[in-house]
């Protein structure tokens, strides 16, 4: 008996994929259930494999489209990605919303790294009504470091994610809480140090608990511009004074305290919000 | 477009699979292939990952019989599995062949091994009329050590995979050419050692080109042993004795050299070839 995957046992995943797909039809019943090494569809941890492949065709030339494709390919239009690490100063915790995700994987590359992928050790799945979380305890983001050497840095922690289950099988929401953080060196290249100040550059840490001082200072300028994105968009959308932006914000906001919308005007509400975020 | 999942543009294995599946039946025609994001169905690389994730699920206490059914799982019968390095005295190439693959990867394990899994950048698939074959130039099998300190192998070359073209689609030949390695120790550990004798241990590699001694003494004993593996099954078989063994064996090839056995005769012979080979 397989643990992994469901050979000789139903596949949950597999099963509400087909009963979603074909209830009702004719091919329900008559369809070929694949007997072995076809669990795939519904099964959320090759979707982190997929995001490590579209990972590795990052180029230099890579721009914002090509990141906010990476996005859009593997995050809900609300998804929201929490990271939490401890600091010397105390415990961090950062959410961003989808808007920021795009910009928080490029932060990454942007410290230096050459490569990052997400490797994963016994990941546990859950399925619930229209979701399915992958809890994955032992999980390590692999990166690559060029300079001043060849440094492999591994931070492992728990990631917790929650895929929307449909057929993107995007991500809603993404949970990484930092535990331990390694940074590897090539031996031959400490051998080769006989310079006390290079030795003395061999033994800092290029991260802090992994992370690249470029995606923390994008991280710490997220928290401060976030609340303020309402603002910018509604400058950029309608040329309005800072001043005017903020008073009309708040009239916004006060209105829908007094004066809860209904359901037609929530709709609009939202589609209003929706242009000014891609008009951006 | 994508260069990678097909999307956007029709995924020749996706296709050749459900051809196989489905020609001729009505459900070939209705059968709602998948838009997007589903492309799971013979891509071989997928493979590669489900055996890494059967790897993670080794313990200490997987046995002969766990690495057959590793074997059986991933590998075809009559399977080979090509492994080519340069060590101080030249290169070196040993082919091993299905039977021999399970204790293989067990020898590697043996060798102090913690973890083993294979990172494939940019592999190469091409279809054939009954195969796959994956083609990775930048293909990486990692080893974690654990003595004397932890260390992470990184050995990098060539891996040329082909895969059977069915549902189980398992791996006919496994070459793999390796091209440079690298041995990464935690940069702390580096600068806890003092003592001259622990900083002389720390520079010592403990694999050479990256595999384990223990591996290099398995494929050595395997390049002895293999060309008189028929000798010893027909030893256990029948119980006769070596020099009984090894006249009927060459007795059988004079006399498959002098007439060659008709189909019938031919199939038999595989036959017991078989028997005798599963009554090791």
């Amino acid at each position: 008996m397989c643990q992994f995957c469901y050979i000789g046992r139903p596949n949950p995943f597999l099963f509400e994929f087909f009963r979603r797909r074909f209830h009702g039809s004719v091919l329900y019943r008559s369809l070929p259930v694949p007997r072995r090494h076809t669990p795939y569809f519904g099964q959320p941890d090759y979707r982190i494999y997929e995001l490590n492949k579209r990972l590795q065709q990052r180029t230099e030339d890579s721009d914002n489209l090509w990141w906010d494709a990476f996005a859009t390919e593997f995050f809900e239009d609300d998804a929201s990605l929490t990271l939490a690490f401890c600091l010397e100063d105390g415990p961090k915790r950062y959410t961003i919303g989808r808007t920021l995700i795009p910009r928080y994987f490029r932060s990454i590359f942007e410290g230096g790294v050459l490569e990052l992928y997400y490797n994963m050790k016994h990941p546990k799945e859950s399925f619930h009504n229209t979701s399915i979380t992958l809890d994955c305890d032992q999980c390590t983001m692999v990166t690559h470091h060029g300079k001043p050497f060849f440094t492999k840095v591994c931070t492992e922690g728990r990631l917790i994610l929650e895929f929307t289950f449909d057929d993107l099988m995007r991500i809603k929401s993404w949970h990484f809480a930092v535990r331990s953080h390694r940074e590897l060196i090539p031996r031959n290249v400490m051998l080769s140090q006989q310079d006390p100040g290079m030795l003395d550059q061999l033994s800092k840490n290029i991260t802090r608990q992994g992370i690249t001082n470029s995606t923390l200072n994008y991280l710490r300028l997220c928290v401060i511009l976030e609340p303020m994105q309402e603002l910018m968009s509604r400058h950029k959308a309608y040329a309005l004074s800072p001043r005017d932006c903020l008073k009309t914000t708040l009239f916004q906001k006060w209105q829908r305290m007094v004066a809860p919308p209904g359901k037609r005007a929530a709709r609009k509400q939202a589609t209003e919000t929706q242009r000014i975020e891609f008009g951006r």
